[in-house]
């Protein structure tokens, strides 16, 4: 075994905890939205697509669910019971089915520092499942060989392992100064970005290919932008970048803190992550559809909601780096601009997709 | 599936969490104890008595642990690396063996209200097998079918899923006015707490011989009093309830809420352990040894660390209850009056013994 288990070398960045106003729980509609869209596609191709026969000539009754970066629910458990529902009635409607022929068990993954006493005070009452709780970086491995039969990971993956380090390198021209992430001005930095995206899927899928049973499935919700559309994230994490430097202009920081620091997202086209799973070679994309525009004038939202979206997703990456009464001066201000560059949230240019890819293992 | 594993019907009594000064970490080196002298015996056992034939026949590689009413650490990351050491002795002895043979997957168990955010932060960075957490009641099942390789469950057996019902009961001849606990001349409370003793050791081993696959072990370590010794938990409870009815004399709280109170603990005799698992008929004793005595003069414990011990394992029942207050008070309290009637932590008749049963399911 390797030593990839015990050390957690993975930059942690976990969702606010607790249900406080700026959680996590009570700041995630957005995600749900896309959850919801995808509950009759995810039905449709586990009972099209998952091949029991397998796990019915085996002596094991278990069926085991891992959902990836989980963080604190509640959207993690619909997401786990909208997997549930199509594997029961797949396992029903086969011959040597007997009511005991199946027992659920559904670990929860997240970084180590995610407030897993949350989650477990959460689980639903009525679940008919054993919950178990993993945590680790979903980039290297958690789960002993052909342990799991369903992966989920939910909105994800455009959470890299770290910063490109090139741009975090004083000494390297591509040091990304004076800025928190990249405009479409800045190709390379673009390309450190988007290279480490790629590296980051392939050690996912290393992972996942070796934890899954053969024939196993995975169900990922991508974020991505559509060619030539508009990047609100982008546009936003740039505002907040803009006021730090404009706090450090001022003397509030230094201008050093502003520079090291670096959001370590990246918001792939949906042709680069499906690029990536095929190079991999070792899944099979079975299905692939676009769930619901995040962001754009279809879904509207007001820069209050869109604020407090960015600070229980972001707060702790920023609260890491630097003081606290920075950021939340900083999440202060991006509610005033959003509110004040209002095409932000209405511009029908902006567009981020949610995708969904169910992969199958080879 | 039952609706069992959905439902938290147990009363649950975490340790304390965190680290600080009245945590269950920075207070538990009399269980610690208790490990460390059971390590030999241990590791013999499992040489000894653990099948892997059925594990290599079968196609999975991995060989599960679980450790039932874990806390938060560290003695059931001791307890689990001395469980591992043997087991992959024993897997080196076998033909079969190659370097990938097995992969570790430990469960850490407790109830809900456990303190696993702390647990996991204390993960041993060179650990060699993939940590997940399972929270709930031991009383009733928490795994999936014959997926269990080995149980552990250190000193944890004493914890009553709740307190008698009729020792509450206001109605009952048994109501157990104006105490916590029970004395030896209160023979019926005494009983209605060995029967319930009784009656969760036997769910828990009936959920237990499901989870466990066919040959599978259980390593319990067992509070337990000899016969005719005095018992020092006892003693020190009944302190405890003392010192809370001359508090409600003086009118700091109401006497019903100390009428109504009783601590959900009982420590049996060594026979009544043994006497159950035999009963139960699914499990043979393959291994019963005395490990030390907890408490009497070659074990010196001062008044101040026996009342801290006390505390950080029981200051969680005691504050659901009671104002935290007057539960602050009581700790101060108990630490002088055992200071002052110090033949308690020194009389050689007080005896408590860990005893370390190792037992194999049919």
């Amino acid at each position: 075994m390797g030593s990839q288990k015990g050390s957690e070398s993975y930059q942690a960045f976990p969702m606010n905890g607790g249900d406080g106003q700026h959680s996590y729980a009570q700041n995630s509609t957005n995600q749900r939205r896309g959850t919801d869209s995808a509950k009759n596609i995810i039905k449709e191709t586990i009972l099209e697509k998952l091949n029991l026969e397998t796990h019915l000539q085996n002596s094991s009754h278990t069926f085991r669910i891992a959902d990836l970066g989980c963080s604190v629910g509640p959207n993690t458990f619909f997401t786990v019971q909208n997997i549930i529902e199509p594997v029961n009635l797949k396992y029903q409607s086969q011959e040597e089915y007997t009511t005991d022929s199946v027992e659920f068990q559904v670990f929860f993954n997240d970084h180590v520092g995610n407030d897993f006493n949350t989650l477990f005070k959460s689980l639903p009452e009525d679940k008919q499942y054993f919950a178990a709780a993993m945590p680790g970086s979903f980039h290297g491995r958690l789960f002993p060989e052909s342990s799991i039969h369903v992966f989920n990971s939910s909105y994800t993956l455009h959470w890299l392992s770290k910063v490109p380090k090139e741009i975090v390198d004083k000494n390297s021209h591509m040091y990304n100064k004076g800025k928190i992430y990249f405009t479409s001005e800045d190709k390379e930095v673009a390309e450190a970005y988007s290279a480490q995206f790629e590296r980051d899927l392939e050690s996912f899928l290393n992972s996942r290919v070796l934890e899954l049973v053969p024939g196993g499935i995975m169900i990922l919700i991508i974020c991505c932008v559509p060619p030539n559309a508009l990047n609100a994230f982008q546009t936003s994490i740039n505002i907040m970048g803009n006021v730090l430097v404009e706090m450090a202009n001022k003397g509030l920081l230094s201008e050093e803190l502003v520079d090291s620091f670096n959001i370590p997202i990246y918001v792939p086209t949906s042709e680069e992550a499906k690029e990536s799973i095929k190079k991999n070679g070792n899944f099979k994309i079975v299905k692939s559809e676009f769930l619901f525009r995040l962001m754009n004038s279809e879904y509207q939202r007001d820069a209050h909601s869109s604020s407090m979206h960015f600070r229980a997703a972001l707060e702790g990456v920023f609260k890491e780096h630097f003081e606290h009464e920075i950021v939340d001066d900083m999440f202060v201000q991006l509610e005033k601009r959003l509110a004040s560059e209002a095409s932000i949230l209405t511009d029908p240019r902006y567009k981020e997709l949610g995708e969904l890819l169910i992969i199958k293992r080879n």
